[in-house]
């Protein structure tokens, strides 16, 4: 080992950084032996010096203000893993850049949103700017898609990206509960946070989208172009009714790229049906997957741990071992400077089958009245269920299925049937994803 | 761009070997974007000129010796893709080291067999031995392990390495026929070669399992300490037992690290029974899949096509880019100097719990005697099979699962079992493998 040491800030300490400290103090040796070269972290920010954490802090440099870590003479690279999409995290990124320093980030709130810029400034500045981490934990989702398949044009990718979703469906299903129960029980075991709103939500799964689409198809995303719905309207009945049908619902990111030549591409983050015989339906619990499609390669898929301590710092340091061994790729896969702006497809224009749950006055004639609507849009209805008769408040659960038509279509076929005096509460809309090449 | 062209040169113009060509031809733009700069084929090789290969070959330079190829000072970098452990395959790899050029390879024969031969003589030339296409196709298994997973200390790799006896199994469970029937019919629509041995015997698996252990655990490991066995003692009776006991029948390499300071290594290829709730099981067809277990990403399943014209295209001109971007690392993950020998651990050591099908002639007293002989070496049975009654030759197959136990007692107790008059045909031994991290 002749290369000299490669000296590490790491600004941040929560899960992430401390499960970095951890895993290059454990591992030392047969990290250094991978990467060419010693790693020593060098410097350590955090808000509260005081804090035990468990980790011997007592070689690195303390610094109160990461962004004067990331301006220290004795850090080589910067691991960014404090956070969030603007503010602080934001800073240290930029002044890392501006300093010619490498960065390794696991920061999806900021990747996604200024992504596209940091990347160009990384690539001016002739650095390397590392996200493995910010997408699907332990997974080597952006490796896998910017090196693995660098010979294909993909044409999808698309995924399970948040595990506390992925838990909650999991458990909803095999418990037969509710959302709201297996919610506070995800929280009270630490697989969800107090305020579950960026991941129940959908916003940490689109996030993560939005940084895969931009890899995959090599263009610049707006990440107010995603599409984002949450998994808080499925009920426990539309998971059983699912399975019945043949479907197991996963809230999915699925970002696919217009016809070739053009610049359009489907971003959207909702709940799915997807067939029980697809083997993303058999990723259970808090992994995650990420399924990359097109070229010659097909489709390919890895499964793994999406967050957690270890997970997430293997995917750092996984990073950080690549800036030690001297490779370098452009942080979006290619030139920044070469890079199109990716324009969505609206969600009207979306083409496929739909799953829709009715509360319905059980009366005769309104089934009827259903079927009507639809057909006046020229949706036609592949399955019907209704099972058993009123009961609170005189009221039924009427699922019906579509055959494939265009998203605009279905809803202003909803519009009279919501509108009606026999429909109670709003339809629950849930898109049905056959996931096929 | 400002890098010069990275000039490619084709020894072997097989299916790999055309569609490298094809690949880079159709993507040229995308894959030059990608890499950075721009890739040209300036030469080629093949046995036979005059064959139609259906790409146009005006442009490179033929060579009807491919070691000479291999020294053109026009080539950059040489693709071998002519297959075979030994031979002119063997001449160029080494003839290219010798020069100083890197080398991207598809043959899993030759890095089996000599693997850490060519590393060590690559690593002293400081050039690259890329071998992605070896390993499972279109699969990014050797970059997720070498990089995607640097920073952990794997304990385990496994997985369906071979997708002809994949499509077997999976055809044998879906149809009900036996062996020999899906052979044929495979070989018929080309998913099996005429010669079939090296695919059903498992040694193709084998190939890339020894590949696999090497690069994972880093260090030398002698290919015939690999323990291998095939599919063709399988019938449609084990896959429909398996069914009914909750599992699935996968041939599956397995290779796992013994106890932490040893150097001794666990490797085999062998049908296996899985759980049918592993995600492995549900990975039909041709499809292959690589697990990699161990340290703080705990686990990682990739899945994909894992042979053919374009996945094993996209897994070359991947390691092409990665030749171009100037990434490299060494070819067993760390410097060959360092690497200790991986001694392999008897397979009379393995302990777990096997399925074992007899031949037995239906008469009072022979299950007791079998279960005797399993008792006096310590065998506990945890179910016995038997269903309908003697057909042919007044025989009928008796299913037995054992607890777990220690592989040399299983067969101790089988020994006087097989000799017994009363049992039929060797004893068909299943290992059940609960795949547990």
């Amino acid at each position: 080992m002749t290369a000299e040491t490669l000296r590490l800030g790491i600004a941040g300490l929560g899960t992430v950084g401390t499960g970095v400290l951890k895993l290059v103090g454990e591992h030392a040796d047969l990290i250094s032996q991978r990467a060419g070269r010693r790693l020593v972290v060098t410097a350590v920010s955090a808000r509260d010096r005081s804090k035990d954490r468990g980790v011997d802090l007592t070689g690195p440099a303390w610094f109160d203000d990461p962004v004067q870590l990331a301006r220290d003479a004795d850090v080589d690279v910067v691991l960014e893993l404090i956070g969030g999409a603007d503010g602080v995290a934001k800073t240290v990124v930029e002044t890392a850049i501006a300093q010619g320093k490498p960065v390794v980030t696991a920061n999806k709130a900021l990747l996604a949103i200024h992504g596209p810029a940091l990347a160009a400034a990384a690539d001016r500045a002739g650095i390397t700017l590392a996200y493995e981490a910010a997408v699907a934990g332990g997974i080597p989702a952006i490796k896998g898609i910017r090196d693995g398949l660098a010979a294909n044009p993909l044409t999808a990718v698309f995924g399970i990206l948040n595990g506390t979703c992925n838990y909650i469906l999991t458990e909803m299903r095999e418990s037969g509960r509710e959302f709201a129960e297996v919610l506070a029980e995800a929280q009270a075991l630490g697989y969800a946070e107090a305020d579950p709103r960026f991941d129940v939500d959908g916003i940490d799964a689109a996030h993560k989208l939005a940084i895969l689409a931009g890899l995959s198809f090599n263009g610049r995303i707006a990440f107010d172009d995603v599409h984002v719905e949450g998994i808080r309207p499925i009920a426990a009945v539309d998971i059983a009714y699912a399975e019945e049908l043949g479907y197991r619902i996963k809230l999915l990111g699925i970002a696919r790229r217009g016809s070739a030549g053009s610049n359009r591409v489907e971003m959207r983050v909702h709940p799915c049906l997807v067939p029980l015989d697809t083997p993303i339906a058999t990723v259970e619990g808090v992994f995650n997957a990420v399924v990359a499609t097109g070229g010659p390669v097909d489709q390919i898929m890895m499964v793994g741990r999406g967050a957690g301590a270890g997970p997430t710092a293997s995917a750092v340091v996984a990073d950080v071992i690549d800036v030690a061994r001297g490779f370098r790729a452009p942080a979006l896969g290619m030139p920044t400077g070469t890079l199109p702006d990716l324009a969505p497809v609206p969600m009207d224009e979306r083409f496929g089958a739909y799953y829709v749950r009715l509360r319905v006055i059980d009366r005769p004639g309104v089934i009827a009245d259903i079927g009507a609507a639809m057909r006046d849009e020229g949706v036609s209805i592949e399955s019907f269920l209704q099972k058993g008769r009123a009961t609170v408040g005189g009221t039924v659960p009427v699922i019906l299925v579509t055959h494939e038509c265009a998203e605009a279509s279905l809803r202003r076929a909803l519009g009279p049937i919501a509108g009606s005096a026999t429909v109670v509460d709003d339809p629950v809309v849930i898109r049905i994803e056959p996931l096929a090449a």
